[in-house]
């Protein structure tokens, strides 16, 4: 059974998530930690079951996004990424944007000690919420809610370098708060024999070196040191 | 472009499926080994960025079917039973029953070694169909194709052991034959205080001791029993 007041907690969420609940009894589990069951006699089952579902879900989800975003990228490639995204950091980082913590139903052991905060469980309950969804929703719902909640909002600001496929405009975009900022690629050297060469270019903003990069040819050594300027300015992580 | 020739082929496979692919181009990927752009100038991708799509479909279809087959069941044990399932052996065993090899496009050095029958290669194209079918048709086509063709005759098939729930009743009906069998469970040994007892029980098929079970309690030992009994007669596997 839930009391009034869980109810108009839940109420709360669903206004963030955008969705109601058909059962409300099912996104009510998806907050329940295995911790909760030693004290609270009603509480038969933690929200694991939902997490295996919701891990699954989000699996899917982010590789489908990926799948059409890089249209032109290897298995090995879209692989690498996917695990940047479906990582305890980036589920944690989102369930912090919902504030899942709030809606926890802990042990007092595990709230005394700040399980409410700590990552592992928020990944878990951001894990386990995708399966109520699912649920509840059906897969429409938990595409809609994947797109407007955790790929805008999570997924292109911590792994935004990822998404960066032209580097260079990216660049021009940053740095062009003002319009008077200049930005000159120069050849800095030229290696190799002619079916095998390597070029480095520097990328100068306002006169001043901020990257350099290599590649086998002049577009591809700008791209490279345009990602340098922007991870050596903190615009992008390594 | 397919060839006259290849599109019969490939519209035997798709009424084995019981599908009509509005994107034939899209199902013959699924069929290109990277061992065959090497060969074939026309084709430029292999099948491998379908057999990422399809990996994370297949996981998903198999846990969302496994989260409903074991309502009881923790999470621990669901993912444990998926391991089983999506699994190189199942995609492989699977891959046979659509005679998936036939339409391998495969390099010539691959083909001759074998390739077409490789475990490996086979599991990978099985990957790869499930993301054809969901580009072309959904995630209903392919949750209605996976029912009909992957669970019903390969995971109930292979796995069939998973998915009793009750050893006794199936060692009833697996054994009741000829209705004048006998089937009689006996307590062997009782150990430990009164509240951590363990049970031994065995079962006998016509007065012949087939199998034995450790068990809490009583009808937990003779479920173990009846387990012990169906892997020795070869009815399951271990």
């Amino acid at each position: 059974m839930i009391t009034k007041e869980r109810e108009e907690l839940l109420n709360e969420l669903m206004q963030t998530l955008g969705y109601k609940f058909k059962d409300l009894e099912l996104l009510n589990l998806a907050f329940v930690h295995r911790s909760y069951l030693n004290e609270c006699k009603e509480a038969k089952i933690s929200n694991e079951r939902l997490e295996f579902l919701g891990d699954v879900i989000l699996g899917f989800v982010v590789s489908v996004e990926l799948y059409s975003q890089f249209s032109d990228s290897d298995e090995g490639y879209l692989t690498k990424i996917r695990s940047k995204i479906v990582c305890e950091e980036s589920f944690s980082y989102a369930a912090r944007t919902f504030d899942l913590g709030k809606y926890l139903l802990l042990g007092k052991g595990e709230d005394n000690f700040g399980g409410r905060d700590r990552n592992s469980i928020l990944a878990d309950t951001f894990e386990a919420l995708f399966g109520a969804l699912y649920l509840d929703g059906g897969m429409d719902i938990v595409t809609e809610i994947a797109n407007k909640h955790f790929f805008d909002t999570v997924v292109y600001k911590i792994n935004k370098n990822i998404f960066i496929k032209d580097y260079k405009s990216y660049l021009q975009e940053y740095f062009h708060k003002n319009s008077t900022t200049k930005i000159v690629y120069n050849l800095v050297a030229e290696r190799g024999p002619d079916h095998n060469k390597e070029f480095d270019m520097c990328v100068n903003i306002d006169d001043k070196v901020m990257g350099y990069g290599t590649g086998k040819n002049k577009k591809q050594a700008e791209q490279n040191a345009a990602r340098d300027a922007l991870v050596k300015s903190g615009a992008i992580s390594e």
